[in-house]
């Protein structure tokens, strides 16, 4: 047997990590404690994030340590000394400059879910700071920052003092994730990526609340997915982790509100980076889909109340509603891409923004009612398409998507367009045809509407 | 985040392994498959497993794997095809020259287990070959390798074709195991060991065989402690691996018979490296402790009826016994040690084995009988002292170990000499001084005997 010392292993990701040689950590038991179901001290999860962060800690035993933790689960106060770890890890964002209570709100990921593209200028528009560091597609479900990308020009890398200024100028900011903010969970969450340790509540927790304490946001507002495009379909697991969020948010000072959403069927009529985009405008311009600004003015008005801008609901629902009507929010969303280097005359002329060459029409096999629409099927069919990665070297194709022409509900005729679909290359499009057109079913009955929001926990 | 693909990490040790890039495994499926309780086919068993041999699979996702396994466990599907993947991933020995069935002894590991040293030998003098591949000191355990070794010049790592030879002059060979058998165990096992995935029942189990089946034998005799001295404590799950071996040795063709057997105290009254040699050598002369004589001839008499030389345990006992007596057993020793390059004058004059320097003689602080002898903390104290390894880099020292002079219900006078303890360094002697007085039991009741074989399992 070949001797195997932690400490001088190479890194996870191929590269060899700092040589260094402390004294070993007792990592083997620290696993062992965890398999058997007991309790990690805060010395030893401190040690272990930090290990892994720096790569004292090798990655075989930290991916072990995973799966134990997805098996065994962490404790309330396990937690939030691995949330603490995670942030200290690395860099904080110091945004004690800008006035006001600063509120960012992060999804679970869904399907045409564009909705913080109008929903950020709304709440800056009203006089909320909106500090948001958002991700890329991952999975079946899209990604702030590929829409974002959409806009010429438009850089979504900014360092710490750009992240502050632009932050302060326009009083919002949509940028990607600096490398400095908590390292350990990029460590953490390309493991388990590769390890299928992804789906641990207290795991997802942590790594979404360790990068929004790192960017110095004081309230959050989480929009938990649920339903069949969900990343945790079951309402039961979103729930937990909704519950998860707000307790572990509290512990460590970031107030966080969590709404339960539908997410069984897509956000909106675009699925796509660039379509997404222009259906956000069009919110912001008065227009849009039904769900599209309801769900905007909801969480709009729930920010306004963790920033302060309002003491309840109806309050800070006609405040949204006129930052769209007088469009405050539009001329929010134009300072911001100009600040960040893009072309803002796509805001005016969605012309300019990229589409795809080809286009085909998906029909209606049959005459009744869109009793339901598959937003995962959607969700990766549009990934296939380019709208998504399969491996995350891949480039998005920011022209690609699909518009869909009916929704849960809706009555259509035989033959009537159920979806066009926007495409670069052929053989995408023919390996996703039929997927898109089983994505919709049709039945004689109307369908009951679903709510939009299911459950507000806090 | 950075982008992480099988193939390309480095291996599990630090090395660069051949960096081929053939399509990718669904390795992250296979991982959500088992952490979720499902069943892997034999193809995943087989690509995880030549993976691991090679290098396409990386350790941290074996390490996710493993501990899903230790929590979910493998089917007796999924572990015979896993066995078969351990096996096949290397070279297996030739024996077919060889005639008679040959037969292996393997113990889950002890303190104070000499048995294997004399048992061999005498097994090959009743004409049953056997071909012993044994492995060194390992925890608080010791090991047959480390104890040979302390014949000067005695060679344990033998290629092949000598273990062949040596096996076919003398009747049984004594080595280490070849690094071209079952490689794919070697790097599982050196991964386990790091990651706390160790303690699985079937991990264990394919271990085990995969390197029996390996080296050529066709049955195999295990010895599994129970006890707190042993690997597994615990009576049910020291069954649980029994039954496992049986069932799955049947599978892949190798007849295994189980005994479970009392590791709560150790095996004579040597513990170290030399020490035992001695206490075999004893044993071959028709001497040595009562406990150690019984079982080596219980298990020698199990080995001659799975080679066929035995009806029953009557005529294997009476034909071991007839091989002690006539001196037979001895002079099968010291033809393999000679084979083996060793010393063969230490067999007459163990003088000439190393020695430790120091001795300290540990004495009973009342008197009365002795209630119990932890194994266990005497396995570890042998271990601080040199007789085994803190790290897998340590090297053992021959010389070095325990004496036990009163041993489970003999009676002790105050101050009556309990131990003898062989160090070469004061400091670590002093460091588990009180750990080996502690480790005997002195009480007013003289206990009842415990027997020595707890179960037959077959």
């Amino acid at each position: 047997m070949r001797a195997r010392s932690p400490g001088k292993g190479p890194g996870p990701l191929g590269a060899v990590r700092k040589a260094s040689r402390p004294a070993p950590l007792p990592v083997t038991t620290w696993i062992a404690r965890k398999r058997d179901g007991g309790s990690l001290d805060d010395d030893a999860i401190r040690a272990l994030i930090s290990g892994a962060a720096t790569g004292r800690v090798p990655d075989y035993q930290l991916a072990a340590l995973l799966m134990a933790i997805v098996w065994r689960g962490l404790s309330p106060g396990e937690l939030g000394a691995w949330l603490d770890a995670m942030v200290a890890s690395g860099d904080r964002m110091r945004l004690g400059d800008v006035p006001g209570v600063k509120v960012d709100k992060h999804s679970t990921g869904g399907v045409g879910d564009k909705i913080s593209l109008c929903l950020a200028p709304l709440v800056a528009a009203c006089g909320v700071p909106v500090p948001m560091m958002s991700g890329r597609a991952l999975g079946h479900t899209g990604g702030t920052l590929d829409k974002l990308e959409s806009i010429p020009g438009f850089r979504t890398a900014l360092d710490p003092r750009a992240f502050a200024r632009v932050l302060a100028k326009a009083g919002l900011v949509l940028a990607g994730q600096s490398a400095r903010l908590a390292p350990a969970d990029r460590i953490l969450y390309a493991l388990r990526d590769a390890t299928a340790t992804v789906e641990s509540i207290p795991l997802i927790a942590s790594s979404i609340l360790s990068k929004k304490i790192a960017e110095g946001t004081d309230a959050l507002l989480m929009d938990v997915k649920v339903g069949r495009g969900a990343f945790l379909p079951e309402r039961a697991r979103a729930r937990e982790l909704a519950r998860t969020l707000v307790a572990l948010g509290s512990r460590a000072g970031l107030r966080v509100v969590a709404l339960l959403t539908a997410m069984d069927q897509p956000i909106g009529h675009a699925i796509g980076n660039a379509c997404e985009l222009a259906e956000a405008i069009d919110v912001l311009r008065g227009g849009g889909p039904a769900d599209t600004r309801a769900l905007t003015v909801r969480f709009g008005a729930e920010m306004l109340i963790l920033g302060k801008r309002a003491r309840d609901l109806a309050e800070g629902t006609r405040k949204i509603e006129a930052a769209i009507g007088s469009g405050a929010g539009l001329e929010k969303l134009r300072l911001c891409v100009r600040l960040q280097g893009g072309d803002v005359r796509v805001i005016d002329e969605p012309h300019r923004l990229p589409v795809a060459r080809h286009e085909a029409v998906i029909a209606a096999g049959r005459a009744g009612f869109v009793t339901s629409l598959d937003a995962g099927a959607l969700g990766r069919a549009a990934t296939r398409l380019g709208a998504g990665r399969a491996r995350k070297e891949d480039r998005v194709d920011p022209g690609v998507g699909i518009a869909l022409h009916a929704k849960q509900g809706d009555a259509v005729a035989r033959g009537a367009p159920l979806a066009t679909v926007r495409y670069s290359e052929s053989a995408r499009f023919e390996a996703v045809r039929a997927a898109i057109a089983g994505s919709f079913a049709v039945g004689a009955q109307r369908p009951r509407a679903q709510p939009l929001v299911l459950e507000r926990i806090d």
